[in-house]
């Protein structure tokens, strides 16, 4: 995707073609500092520390790790400690283990001569396999927003509403539900992206907001409080969020706050939509009640990090903004990270294989 | 109501009889600094800097306003003058007109030399209402909880959430939603709040949380997005909020959000309750969507405003901690203030008057 008019992927290789290209997401949107990953040690320091987040991000970031040790020592013990490690990183994310299975299939049978250039290979495929699923995934979404639109007087703006972030930041390009959005906004639609501030991480206002600066689409970010007030004055024509998880009968795990903004859109008659690729769908867990979910750290919801604003703490010009960290609450907090939206809420999923209900999940 | 085992009201005459006594609530809960209001200037600021906020305090507060007033002059053209101040300070608060109104009836026929003392005399009658009227809310709102608690088992643990603040800072004493809440807890029923952050400006992580501590009420601070999480899990018993506005036919205007939690709270069986004084009910007002949203300043949520955790800025021991503003966001925002409740998903409206339907308003 485009930051200052120029095409990115979330990550790559460096121009000597071996170090790991990521961006430090964490210092977004206040500044762009692209790093090189050079060792297991950093591939696991930037899974760990979000440097990168995201379930499809961090399984290829997991997967150029397995390269990375494999410079140092191919053998089949160096082999087995590396997915050990890079697979304890971030012990909830499915997509890691995903990725580094897929990455030991290939590299187990081969002799340790062979392995770090079938290594970075097979990392670029999987890479080049997730912007592939989101590029279709965006190809779908648009068809449901160019029908939507159809039904507006012509020359409207189409308001969609997005929560948390789904977008190239969590993936290798396209995003999932932001992907929709790109392709609509690249075909010419005339779009509008109320941005739900997503706390208490606040990756809406922070990421999101980003992506879509960077890219050129018109957004507003809001309080997680305002989106249903949005959709009862009849100012969203569409919600589209991703999910970390789909049930099979269909409840969908996203970050919290999603079910809130499902009921509201049930409610007002606003469709919602679920983007995702078809392996994020799970038929093994019967429910969304099934799900166990991730309580975080209380320090994410009691103290907020930021650029200084005000007092002036003798910042130098030209240097990026000085950051501090604020307290928001004296009283004990509690942190769940996901909720469950039930599958009774949800217009359509949109997925690779194309738009629909449970059919396009179970394939 | 207490604070470290004090009992306070949020108003009141400090002790040589004339100056008014407010808490500078924009400091709270890190700082508890009562302020002497001398003058009318003093009372002006008070109310448009948001030292004191809130419906009901607002109300007493421009009463005791004018009893200042009258000490510097008590003509016909001077009363004139400060009640024209006074209402400019908050155009939208209905409770500050409908109080000096009713100063000004009592006011208006003395002669010049007897309107000091009856100003005092009737901004506290009027503030002894407050108190009244928030104690018999609190009574009707104990026996609601009390007989939710016999449905339980013995022992359990009662649940509240609540969004925004409706306490005891925004009235004179006891406050509306909270009410039910400190009554139930002085009577001995075990309960535990579930506080919504309240974004984008966190009155609930502040202002709700300290009053809940100061009065030693268990109480969790939770991201406005989790509601709706535990609904779902069953670990809310009752929502219990206030309202700035009721219309004719039952719709709730308050803090942007409280529909959200409305709709978790429906879809999920948890009994959704609205506790207000009767007047808050405007007949004239036909439905919600005849309400007009206040739109407020975007620097509320594009920026936040917290004591310093880090860097260390060399803070003194015993000092109140210093403050710092950092930025959220640096995309465009939007801030509506407030959003309506369709009555259809209010279990019942708490009033002086009585538990229930649009009768208890209609009274």
């Amino acid at each position: 995707m485009r930051i200052e008019g120029a095409h990115h992927r979330s990550i790559g290789l460096w121009e000597d073609g071996w170090a790991v290209k990521v961006l430090d997401q964490r210092l977004l949107p206040w500044e762009v500092r692209w790093v090189r990953l050079e060792t297991l040690d950093h591939a696991c320091a930037a899974i760990a520390d979000m440097w990168v987040r995201g379930a499809p991000l961090i399984g290829i970031t997991a997967a150029y790790g397995l390269a990375l040790a494999l410079r140092e020592d191919a053998s089949d013990a160096a082999l087995e400690a590396a997915s050990a490690r890079l697979s304890a990183t971030r012990p909830t994310a499915i997509n890691l283990r995903w990725a580094l299975d897929r990455m030991r299939a290939a590299l187990d049978p081969l002799a340790p001569g062979l392995r770090v250039a079938a290594a970075y290979a097979r990392a670029g495929e999987l890479g080049d396999e997730d912007e592939a699923l989101c590029a279709a995934i965006g190809g779908h979404g648009l068809e449901v927003l160019r029908t939507l639109a159809a039904t507006r007087p012509p020359g409207s703006v189409l308001n969609i509403l997005t929560h948390c972030n789904a977008g190239w930041l969590a993936t290798v390009d396209w995003g999932t539900a932001l992907a929709p959005i790109y392709r609509a906004h690249d075909a010419g639609l005339k779009l509008h992206v109320w941005v739900d501030e997503t706390r208490p991480r606040n990756q809406g206002a922070l990421l999101t907001a980003f992506e879509l600066a960077s890219h050129g689409v018109p957004h507003t970010v809001i309080s997680d409080n305002a989106g249903g007030l949005l959709m009862q004055r009849g100012q969203v024509d569409a919600v589209i969020v991703g999910t970390d998880r789909v049930a099979a009968n269909g409840d969908v795990c996203n970050k919290v706050g999603t079910y809130l903004k499902a009921l509201a859109a049930h409610d007002t008659g606003v469709p919602f939509y679920v983007a995702l690729p078809y392996s994020t769908f799970d038929p093994a867990c019967p429910d969304g009640a099934s799900i166990p979910i991730e309580e975080r750290s209380g320090t994410e919801q009691s103290t907020l990090t930021g650029p200084v604003l005000e007092p002036d703490l003798g910042l130098e010009p030209g240097r990026p903004p000085r950051q501090a960290t604020v307290r928001l609450t004296g009283s004990p907090v509690a942190n769940p990270a996901f909720d469950i939206t039930p599958a009774r809420l949800i217009s359509a999923y949109i997925t690779e294989r194309g738009v629909g209900g449970l059919e396009v999940l179970r394939g």
